[in-house]
């Protein structure tokens, strides 16, 4: 774990393989990578060790790996669960530099299996020794044909080599991914199930190939992992590189278990958290595994447009609405073209509609120029990020594609960098010779106007984290903030440490009799609220704890003595901290900010708007502390209400700045004060008219309780 | 028009066909269907009809349609659009039974071309001709081979015949869909595009094939209709016949020009009266060709559960998880087995999951027992409705299929009747053999849930419509209901005639003075409101013309002269009808309902929760009129605030049994006064707790303004 990326090196690109459980049974575990390595040409060397020694499947056999005339990349080992920590000390003894294990009945099964884990895990820190598994499949490079699985479905085809980059927790979806791959002639650099993860994971693996020159594309699988920070740490570094990460990841049903009782925990479902990572870093998430071949397969031809705008050029009119209405679910514009652009494509065809879409009609496949001229006027007028070129079947046809092709060709010819995207349906040779072309070809043209809004992500992304664009930092902590001490808060000490936090908090005073409340208020400014404050007492409405919009001085006085009377009736054993004066604050969008501690992902800021919009609709959306404001920005836009904000009823746009400050601010105390915050509730923060800030009512800050 | 569904058999299943511009040119559309037929083996006749007689690709040729020997079932026209009326003229004298007409040319580009519609619609009707087009892609019927397109799809394969018919108001989509159809093994029934439609349209269509013994899918593609009644006429037939409809209709984003200003009518968007009447009828509407196909296959397997209860078993437990995620998007349980079955398999294979999914890990594909174990396991014991099976991509490996074959073999012959999908990737010959056992294959596994889940809704749907089943009448319009005078109606006014219609309103009384306020409030109940009600006032409280919680008959009085003083002061010239006295109503849920009337589909029918749900969010959702208190309550499931309903915030559960009576009651009100309705708003209507009934604060009617 302690080692660098770099040191996956031997797992993706062995030159010499041992394999420990070598068999001449080419059905056996042990005998198939030898087989299939054979079969395929790798041009290293294969060691077989078998303690009966002799010749398998043609090559000499060792008793021992610590034999070997040379320290090997990569040793493979079949060996039964139990033998196979005795088998990896012998790896570290012979200096093997990383090692392999198919076998599974570790901590998969049994607490025995946890131990031998333990074990794995000590012996690769001790010798520097990467480990894949136990219970995997294994890793492969499809270039060199070093084959560190024992999957069989070599038996029906070779993965084709290329740069994308397949990582998955599960076996059986790697390899199912990667027959997808093949059958659709995607180029795979490297291949790794990563199993119960003893030493190597998901992270490691994707930080790998973050900075592997062959990789261009990074599409992995995970259920979960337990160390989010080198996750973020992987991605960013992918992000930087300019490599698209495309993410599946399950279990969005399975609700994680939320501890804290705070409002904000309860909301915080482990999956919600996963997909604020996401997007928090330019991840692309994919919820099938046609979405995963879609995007990863697009993504490899390496065009990222940082905007978003369409152009549709159409046999099919039905098709061109179909694919503008897929494209607004996935918030690409499909713009009208200029006029002039018009006015030119119905000189060409006056029966076509040429507005963009652009729908030649199937007569444009009997008639060449028209194709060719609807297609570079799209291109050189349209002022489009990408090009989606609908042709239905005629792929199909031999006599209809010899034209078609020469027009491809032609306009590549003078667009050479101009993203486009055929949907057609056609076979794979033709389909390659379109590819070679620079043209994607992905059939459904709703899963190409998919593909398409995943590249404009995956753009926008790169932009934002490019070398000289506006780096969203977060903002600075101010010098005055403190840690929040380990214990209960009342509501007067949460806003004060939340104040000197950066956040907006009304300046509450605490009043211990009715001459100081008076003088509170005129400090706080009229009018004000008075609020029984007491660690016993939860329902202050309830009891009378509660008075709001006193305009004087009298009312103020009268508001003191009212609440004390009020609960020496209602809650006489109540301990009493004092009453609280505050400026009576109203009007504004109500929202709810928050902090929850994720006991995977540490602290996570939440946002929502306030009453329905979280209680019944649970319209709310998270972040991983720290971020920038500009990160809070996006968070924003993401609730469903986000209409609210600019103002509904006739009431003014919001501060949304104001209100994506404090959630920024809120993310860097969380992210600096972590090891003590359990959770923070502001509810509401009230979101002012533009230009006139934010301002939190009430907070509630938890500690955690260790 | 007038003619019956049946008339279309000529078109569907011509005998004998004739080509009016018949060509020796096989390129030419005049040349192609000849060509076509030819090849396939059409075993009817064919009459080629050109001014120039001869011979015409090996068959004589007639210089008229008038000359031929015996009238024929379909007359396809290839001529250009100006000549196409004389055309159809003299197949009418010459007794045609129907026409398919290619010719583009008519109201999609001129008004030249739209009376030569009209010229063409009165042959039609007056000589009972069934007439398909102008501007079509025409007709197939794949077992006959009888070709009444010019498509050249052929060149690449025949369709394969079957059970799914196929309508498309786009000749591009039809065909789209045709060689997908083809390329996936499914088999079609019927195939036909209907272009501009001047006689036969889809719901001609639909209705011909919701009798036809043959068809028992229906796989239709609409842009929009016109007669929307005809449409869900045909819907019904097909359902009342146990076919499934599966619908893709484009144009969501355009959303529909709305006429009126109410509130009602601003939310009323066409593309969501389409998505109402799919629901209300059990259509299954699909947003992509791939969900177009993958429905309507698994619909041609003819098996559809009433219940949603899923079992899973897969050889990657990654998959597992996966495929409950999207199942619970989809609304399908994937139930808990019961604790017997859970041993049974425990023991079977120890490293096992064994709750549902059932993860036999990879292992299964090298144990058959174990396969054949778990799947019966889940069959005999899981009390599933379909049964999903994920084996990868074994498909493509001879040597394992053999083995899953036996296994999947004996499976069927012990539970022939139990629905099974496969999600595997495997060749054409390996697919059909499995389906020869009637086992569903679906590649992708959230493809195959997909379809499941439609399979259940169709299921569903039956049950609904079958014979024997509670029928969801339309509840009676009261004997004292009556129309809507045509004019500007005051929202007293509404009231009466909305509490004669059956809705429950509040029972206000209009007072002219003082006397008859207080009067008033005894009659109607303190506490009371009172507003000022005038034609001329829209902002009632702004200028003080409100007064609530009135609680003695001195308050009503004073509040008389104090709405009276207010209007004379801010609205001097209103015209005064007089004050309302109503019953302070308060508490219940806020929600809207009101009626609509929609340009193309007459009164539809609205709900949504009140406040932000409608206004900030449109979360609402709409049914045609009538219908009946059962359709009401899946109308009230919809609505993403559904959880206000069932208390929020310790309210009770609201009466929906309440809310659901007045929306079917309304619904008949609706229906009945279509002619004069432009739209009624009851907002709010509040839903108080369960037992306690719902009561209408405030409505408006507005008639049609002719």
């Amino acid at each position: 774990m302690s080692s660098q990326a770099s040191s996956l090196l031997p797992l993706f690109d062995p030159k010499t393989i041992a394999i420990i459980g070598a068999s001449d049974n080419i059905q056996k575990f042990g005998g198939r990578p030898i087989r299939f390595m054979k079969e395929a040409g790798f041009t290293g060397t294969i060691y077989p060790i078998n303690p009966r020694g002799g010749v398998i499947q043609g090559l000499q056999a060792y008793k021992d790996i610590r034999d070997l005339p040379e320290a090997v990349d990569m040793c493979i080992v079949t060996v039964p669960a139990p033998l196979v920590v005795d088998a990896v000390r012998n790896c570290a003894e012979a200096g093997v530099r990383s090692v392999v294990i198919f076998s599974s009945g570790f901590s998969e099964v049994s607490e025995e299996g946890v131990a031998w884990q333990a074990e794995l895990a000590e012996i690769a820190a001790q010798h520097d020794i990467r480990m894949v598994g136990p219970n995997c499949m294994g890793t492969l490079n499809p270039a060199s044909f070093a084959i560190g699985t024992f999957a069989s479905f070599f038996e029906h085809g070779w993965p084709k080599p290329g740069n994308i980059s397949i990582i998955s927790q599960s076996g059986a979806v790697g390899g199912h991914t990667l027959v997808l791959a093949r059958e659709r002639g995607l180029g795979v650099r490297n291949w790794i199930t990563t199993g119960n993860e003893v030493d190597v994971d998901v992270a490691d693996c994707i930080a790998h190939c973050a900075t592997d020159p062959g990789t261009t594309v990074i599409a992995a699988y995970i259920e979960g992992t337990r160390k989010p920070e080198r996750l973020m740490q992987a991605f960013a570094a992918a992000r930087a590189n300019g490599k698209a990460v495309v993410m599946m990841k399950v279990g969005a049903s399975e609700v994680g278990a939320v501890a804290a009782n705070s409002h904000t925990a309860s909301l915080a479902g482990a999956d919600a958290i996963y997909d604020a990572m996401f997007r928090q870093y330019g991840v692309v998430r994919v919820y099938s595994l046609d979405e995963l071949l879609d995007v990863s397969g697009a993504a490899a031809a390496g065009q990222f447009p940082a905007r978003n705008r369409l152009g549709i050029v159409t046999i099919s009119g039905g098709i061109g609405v179909l694919t503008s209405d897929i494209a607004a679910m996935y918030d690409l514009e499909v713009p009208e073209l200029p006029e002039k652009a018009q006015k030119k494509l119905k000189a060409l065809m006056p029966l076509a509609a040429v507005r963009n879409p652009v729908d030649t009609t199937a007569q444009m496949l009997n008639d060449m120029p028209v194709f060719e001229g609807s297609l570079r006027t799209m291109l050189s007028e349209g002022d489009c990020d990408a090009t989606l070129v609908f042709l239905s079947t005629v792929g199909f046809s031999p006599r209809m594609m010899a034209q078609i092709r020469e027009v491809l060709e032609n306009v590549r010819a003078d667009y050479p960098d101009d993203l486009m995207i055929l949907s057609m349906v056609c076979h794979g040779p033709e389909r390659e010779y379109l590819e070679g072309l620079k043209y994607l070809v992905i059939e459904d043209p709703n899963r190409a106007i998919r593909a398409i809004a995943a590249l404009v992500d995956f753009g926008k992304s790169f932009a934002r984290a490019a070398p000289g664009s506006t780096a969203d930092s977060p903002p600075a902590l101010p010098n005055e903030a403190v840690a929040p001490p380990r214990r209960a808060l009342s509501e007067i000490e949460a806003g004060d440490i939340l104040a000197k936090a950066g956040l907006p908090m009304t300046p509450g005073r605490l009043a211990n009799s009715a001459d100081d409340a008076a003088q509170a208020a005129m400090e706080v400014g009229y009018p004000v609220v008075m609020k029984i404050v007491s660690p016993d007492i939860q329902h202050k409405s309830d009891i009378g704890g509660v008075k709001l919009n006193l305009q004087t001085v009298d009312e103020v006085r009268a508001g003191y003595q009212a609440i004390m009377a009020a609960v020496g009736q209602h809650a006489r054993d109540a301990a009493i901290d004092g009453i609280l004066v505050a400026p009576m604050v109203s009007g504004g969008v109500e929202t709810i900010i928050g902090v929850h501690r994720d006991p995977v992902f540490g602290p996570v800021v939440l946002f929502g708007l306030g009453g329905i919009f979280v209680e019944v609709l649970k319209d709310v959306t998270f972040r991983i502390a720290p971020f920038g404001v500009d990160e809070a920005h996006r968070m924003i836009n993401e609730v469903r209400g986000r209409a609210m904000l600019d103002g509904v009823r006739g009431q003014a746009p919001a501060d949304v700045d104001a209100l994506a400050m404090a959630l920024a601010q809120l993310s860097v105390y969380a992210a600096a004060n972590g090891d003590v915050i359990e959770s923070i509730d502001i509810n509401p923060l009230l979101v002012r008219a533009k230009g006139e800030g934010a301002v939190a009512v009430d907070a509630l800050i938890i500690t955690q309780s260790d």
